[in-house]
This record gives C-alpha cells, sequence and structure tokens, in this order.
C-alpha cells in the first residue's frame, strides 16, 4: 500500500488537472439549455472509464418533457465494471457527475465552471458536489495500475447526470436491472455527503426520511376586499396562523398527538456513539448565524438533526407573497410544512396522526371555513444501518491508516433516497463515506473542496479498497 | 321638477347612449399601453363639459415615471364651473373616468369595453366605477337646461383619471388650488361607491382608515435545508405563525391589548341607526361564499365591517409560495397585515400598542430570532360625519322624492382618502351619494349598472340640486 499512497502523493498536480477538465463542463441538470454539457459530460467520463480498463454499458434513459412541451435528451446513466474475477468480492460505487446552476451574478467571487487553486482550496461547481469524489475513485484505481498493484476486488460503478434534477430514472434503471444490481454485488459504497465539521472524517449510517403536508383553507369564494368585509367573516389566512402554531411550539416541540409513538427509544449504545463526536454546539451556531440552538447539550442537539423528528413550516400558496402593501383576504389558502420522519415512524402512521390533528384544531376554531389536509408526494422513508458491519469497518481502518483518527459515526437529517434503493436492490450494506467538509457549500455560491480533503480521501478510497480485499 | 324627471325618462336611451360613448374609452389607468386612452377620456370629457356651458380648466400634473424608467404624461384634472352666481350657494362633485384593467380572459361574458344592454343592466367596464355616475350628473344637468329651469346652485366639478391607480397627485391639487376648492363651496357631493344591497338607496356618513403592518422575523443567515437543520434551530416561519395566532382569534377577536382604547363608545341614537337598515345575513353568508358569518346579529355584523376596528392577514414575504414541493427552512420573512381604523384611533396610538405586543410576544416565545414590527407607508384616518346636517338631508329629500323610501344611512369599512382631503380643504360637510348596487361587480369581471339605478340615480341627482337649491 506505502507505493500506492505514495503515487498518489505524487500525483498532486496531475488529480487536480483530471477534476479541472470536468469542473470545465457546465453539466448543470437544471438548466435545459446546458442539457448537452451534461450529456457531453457522461461521454467523457465514459470515455475515462475506459481509459482505466472498465467495461462501460451507456444506459440510454429517454427524454426529458419541458414544461413549454420541447423534449430534450436525458443524459446516460453509466454502468461499468472493472474487474470480473470470480474470487474476489465486488464493490458498487455511486456517484453523480450533474452540478446544481451556478452563476457569478449570485455572488460567486470566480468563475464557478473554471476550478480555481487558492488557499490549499479548489474552487468551482461541482468541486466537492460530486465531481471531486468520483475523480478521487479514478485517482485511487490509476494507483493501483500505475504501481503494478492488483485491485483486491472487483469494482462496479453506477454513475448518473440528473441527481441534482431528482434523479430521473435512476430508481427504475437499479430496479430493472437486477442482473446489474442484484448480483455479484457484496457492498455498496456512495460518497456524495460531507464531514459534520471541517477536519474530522465520519462516516454516515442513518438518514431522516420526509413527509410533505398540505393544509388548504378555503374561506370565501373569492378573495375579498379587507376594509369592506375585515370583521364579518372568518378568514383563511387567520385560521392557517392558528393551525401553524398549533403545530409545533417556539422551542421546536411537535405538538401532534401520537406523532412520535413509532419512534425508536435510544439505547446506551447508540448514546456512547454521541459522546466522542467532534461538534461544537457554539461554532455551529455562529455557522447558521441564529440567535439560540433548540439545546444546549451536543447529543441532544444532534440527535434532533439525525434521530428524532422535525417539523419545518416552508410557506403559503396563495397569501401575498410580493414585496409592499396589499390589502386583500386571501380566500384560498394552502399551507406547506415537512416532517423529517426518523426509525421506525411510517408516512402512513405520520399523515394520520397529522391529518386528525389538524382536522380536531379546526373544528375547534368553529370557523366554518372548509380545510383539507394532506401528504404531498413521495413521502421518503428513514434508513439506518448497522455501522458496526464489516463494509463499515473496512472504511473505519482504512480512515484510521490515512488520517490517524477513529472516524466519528454520524446520520444525517436529510433523505438521499437512492441509498434505500441500493440497500434494497442489493440487498447488501451501504456505507456513506464522504469527501468533502461541512463547509464545501455543496449547493451555494463558491463550492470548494480542500486539497487535504482530496488528496487524503483519494487515500481513503484505496485503502478502503485494500481493507475491504480482506474480507 | 316634473318637467325635468319627464325628459330623464324621456332620454333614456340617449343617455345610455352618452354612457356608452364613454365605456366605449378603454381609459385603464393601471395600464401603461392606454394611457393615451386616458388623456383623450379627460378630453371627451373636458368637451362634454364645455358644451353644457362649464368653464373648465384642464390641470396638468406633469409625468408619470414607470418601473422602467420611462415616462409617460399623466392625464390632467378637470376643474369646472357651471354658473358663479353670487346669490347662489356651490355644490362641489367630485367623480373620475379612469377604470380598472379588464380582458375577455378574465372572464368576461361580453367585450369590456362595448356597453351591452341585456337584462335591463348595462355591462361594461365603467358602467358604474365611475363613468355611470359621472355621465349621471351630466344627464340631470341636460335636464335642467332642456327643460329651461334654473339650476338654483352653481356647479363646480373636479374630475380626475388617475383614481384608480392612487389618485396621482389629486391631493397636491386639492390643497394648491384653494382658489378653487377652499372658496365659494358650500357642499361636496362624492357619487362613487354602492348601495349596502341591491335595491334600496342609501347615502353613506363613515368610512374606516387602515394601519398596515409587517413583521419582519430573521432567523438564520440564509436558507436552510429542513433535513440537515430541521429541528435544531428556531424556525422564523414558526415565529411568525405563533404571532399572527396571537394577533387575533379565529373568531374575529383582536387580541391587542389596548388597541380599541380609542374607539367611540356606540350611542342610543347611533345604534338605532342600523335598526332598519335593509341587510339580510343570510344572503350576504351566501353571497361571500363562507361557511359562516362572525355574527349572526344584524346590527353587530354591520358594526363588525363599519365601525369596529378589524384586524386581516394578507401573506407572508420571503416564505415558498409556489405551487409544488420546496423544503428550504426560510431565513427572513415578513408577515403582513392590516387593521382597519374607526372614530377616534389614531395610526400612533394603533402602532404602539400593535408594536408593544408583537414584541411581547417575542419575548415570549424566547426563540432569539431579530424581530421587527413597523407601520406601512401612508395610514389613512377615519372618516364619520353627522347625516343630520343640510347636505345630508337635501338627499333624503330627494330619495324619498324619486325612490319613495327613507335611503339607509349607512357607513363603509374602507377607506376613501380623497373624502377626507376634500373635508379639509373645503371645510364643507362631504356626502357620498351612491347611484349603483352592491353587486354591480366595480372591480370584478362583468361590472354593470342596473337601467333602473342609472335612471332613477340621475332622476336623484337633479332634486338633489332642488333641495340644495332651497338651503
Amino acid at each position: 500500500m506505502d507505493n500506492i499512497l505514495k503515487y498518489i502523493g505524487d500525483n498532486r498536480d496531475k488529480f487536480i488537472d483530471r477534476l479541472r477538465e470536468n469542473v470545465e463542463i457546465a453539466s448543470v441538470s437544471g438548466w435545459p439549455t446546458h442539457r448537452g454539457e451534461c450529456v457531453r459530460q457522461m461521454e467523457v467520463s465514459m470515455k475515462m472509464l475506459q481509459d482505466f480498463g472498465f467495461d462501460v454499458e451507456r444506459v440510454d434513459i429517454g427524454d426529458q418533457q419541458l414544461a413549454d412541451g420541447n423534449k430534450i435528451p436525458l443524459p446516460p446513466i453509466l454502468l461499468g465494471h472493472l474487474g470480473k474475477d470470480p474470487k474476489k468480492k465486488t464493490l458498487l460505487i455511486y456517484g453523480h457527475l450533474d452540478v446544481q446552476p451556478a452563476l457569478v451574478e449570485d455572488g460567486w467571487s470566480t468563475d464557478p465552471f473554471k476550478l480555481i487553486e487558492k488557499d490549499d482550496k479548489l474552487w468551482g461547481r461541482g468541486s466537492t458536489d460530486d465531481k471531486g469524489p468520483v475523480i478521487g475513485w479514478i485517482n485511487a484505481i490509476e494507483a493501483y495500475q500505475k504501481t503494478g498493484a492488483d485491485i483486491p476486488v472487483n469494482i462496479k460503478v453506477c454513475f448518473e447526470g440528473m441527481e441534482e434534477s431528482g434523479s430521473v430514472k435512476l430508481e427504475e434503471t437499479v430496479r430493472e436491472r437486477t442482473d446489474f444490481f442484484a448480483t455479484n454485488v457484496d457492498w455498496v459504497c456512495i460518497s456524495d455527503n460531507y464531514f459534520l465539521g471541517q477536519t474530522k472524517p465520519c462516516l454516515t449510517y442513518g438518514l431522516r426520511g420526509c413527509a410533505y403536508f398540505n393544509i388548504e383553507v378555503k374561506g370565501a369564494h373569492q378573495d375579498l376586499h379587507s376594509g369592506v368585509f375585515g370583521g364579518s367573516v372568518p378568514e383563511a389566512m387567520v385560521e392557517l396562523s392558528h393551525i401553524f402554531a398549533s403545530l409545533i411550539s417556539s422551542e421546536g416541540q411537535i405538538q401532534i398527538e401520537g406523532l412520535s409513538d413509532q419512534v425508536l427509544p435510544v439505547t446506551d449504545d447508540e448514546k456512547k456513539m454521541y459522546k466522542n463526536i467532534d461538534f461544537e454546539l457554539e461554532r455551529y451556531r455562529g455557522e447558521v448565524g441564529c440567535g439560540r440552538l433548540l439545546s444546549d447539550d451536543k447529543t441532544d442537539l444532534l440527535m434532533r438533526r439525525w434521530r428524532y423528528p422535525s417539523l419545518s413550516i416552508h410557506g403559503i400558496q396563495g397569501a401575498f407573497a410580493e414585496p409592499g402593501e396589499k390589502t386583500v383576504i386571501p380566500a384560498k389558502v394552502i399551507g406547506k410544512f415537512s416532517i423529517r420522519l426518523v426509525p421506525a415512524m411510517t408516512p402512513d402512521h405520520v399523515e394520520k396522526m397529522v391529518v386528525d390533528h389538524v382536522m380536531k384544531v379546526h373544528e375547534k376554531l368553529n370557523t366554518k371555513n372548509q380545510v383539507k389536509c394532506f401528504l404531498g408526494k413521495g413521502p421518503s422513508v428513514p434508513w439506518v444501518t448497522n455501522p458496526k458491519n464489516e463494509n463499515f469497518q473496512a472504511a473505519v481502518n482504512a480512515i484510521k491508516k490515512v488520517h490517524g483518527v477513529e472516524p466519528d459515526l454520524t446520520r444525517e437529517g436529510c433523505s438521499i433516497p437512492v441509498t434505500l434503493v441500493f440497500e434494497e436492490v442489493t440487498g447488501k450494506n451501504v456505507l456513506l463515506l464522504p469527501m468533502g467538509s461541512c463547509d464545501d457549500g455543496a449547493h451555494s455560491q463558491n463550492e470548494k473542496l480542500n486539497i487535504v480533503n482530496y488528496m487524503e480521501g483519494t487515500k481513503v478510497f484505496a485503502e478502503y479498497l485494500n481493507e475491504l480485499g480482506k474480507l
């Protein structure tokens, strides 16, 4: 392994140039005008994989129909194999090569589609999300090959180009292509999330699900003049405000009866895992910019983010939302909020508790408005895995060797729906192995990847392959 | 007077044609593309006044700067005199000749800029607001002149062409031109509102004012991902919902301490005036389309609309307001609500009570969010006059003669700011004398004026002039 790690260290500039070439392709999947660049990015990646000996299948997933009726092609999904040695086990790696939109006018200090090396960081759109990690895997493989080392596992890759736009057709493809995903896969690794902090590596073993709710409140036939009608009729916005306030206290306590019935109790083992996690409350508060946090205890705060449900109010459709002053009484408003789900909450149970609560509050408010509460599309279920399994332990060992520290075992509060799909279809363990830091600004202006994360991350990938080979 | 009333009855078709010619001018002051039509409308009106012997001054009020920087002319204000007999008293009449926007695509059954006579109604934009009443005055004057009768008062008119766009420059003009408005005016009459119901005439002696409020709540530095941050930070939308809910109960009771301190108590005399008002609760509820009203008592409900303050929540700026599902936690939201003011509430007192209340609730919510509550631009003060004065009594007598009934004495819940300006500058009584019915749809699709309202209204104007002549 020493040769391999030395090769990686010696090829810093080459690896940065490889990332640079990919960042310069403006593969913004959310911009229909740039769909050609997304397709080109997948073609460049296909060529790169082939250059390293991969057997690559380009899966054509058809067209996307735009709101204006026009059709544009979807970028293909790449399914690649490197090695089919029946004596070796197989790792499936997922990554994506499309990026979020980015414009200098949004407040970037540099051209987002140039990779700028400055202050030991690599600035550019996609540097950390997710081109850096994808290229990191290629770099690790190159290190094995160029040093004449045998890669101790077979590798499969699944790279897509629509992740930032809802991973169109990915789930269908994974479910259809059982030949690729359900056979000859022993472990899955996704490197598409971030360290909890800026420097200490972590492995992620849980994600929350999400249930999105709409509360529709209808008062009058049509919007009313507040001068002429104000004071005489129950108003939809007043009722919605009362319903919103009934959902959650200002201190973040969800007030929906029965909602948390299914939440698994915290075990002692679990609590212990939080103890050593590198996380500073005051630093987090400062970064978020809020006046206080909802807990002053590290473990409690992290649990509120990861392993307890949370409720957020997102907005209202149908009310006045522009700058200025409008005096209308909106006739119909739709309030929107979501609940993050944790094991073992089910969307069905959550839906029943929420709807019961809202309708009970509505009855009590005695407005005789028409109120409907309903679950939005596609609730996602929570995911948690046992971080003591061999896939995680291989990564723990790899990180210990490269960084000299035991990684934090973390969960995330958000959803990465593809995680569950891979787990379900492969029937194997999925590891979330982040390369970037918490402050990389994945979807923000001035996205960056620290050079140290890129280089050490590549080494971790190489060590992880080696550790898997021992299993 | 019999000759005059007979002349009006005999000239139905001519008067409808006169209204038709004016409705066909698409004088939409809110459409910059149609500003030429607004100017033409004022020129046509000037010519019409001159044809009836008015001495007309065209007051040029300059240009309007559009958001794109372009300038377009403002339609002139017309100041006209008919008769300057020092032995006669003088009535000042206000009216406007611009209209609200209207498109067939909005749901009109007919071309809004053609006057369609159907089902005893005159359909078309401006038929009731406010071209019908303005032309009604002209018709009444014609009836005097063509029957050889002497008009027993001098008449001044003030016609504008920007009423539907905030009466740009009207207040300044009235305040500057004291030569016209502050001297030789004995009464003022505005015919720009509506019957309380469909058939019974009314006179309006009070209007509410309005104070618009913004509540700005700032949580984090920037919008947050609800998966990543949900559960750990106090959210601006949650706090705003609690503040909104604290302002008013679902049954319309304002919960702001001290807000109603200045509201004048109801007198017995006042209560009596409500007794005979022609108003059916159930019919009103059906027209509005709400499930219930905030009171089951006629007098109480009307008082809630006219002589008590009301509070309406209009919307939120900065939160998610589109169709679909967005899971962001908005960092900064601005809640908007307004309070209708009644005598003797002052904007200063109301502002203090509202801000105190909001800040007290904010403290209690303990979010450490940054909260600001502030009064919006241009609060308007309430207006009420004594309907027993001679100007109102002249109109009461006129209506009794034409309709055979005593008009209801009503107030309105909304503001007509120019009323106060005329009262203040002239120092005389202002009468609001409506021509149209409650269901005319002044700012809606399919605006109409009942032919009976147009014809009887013209007769009321003629009788009113006659009654004023006796004073």
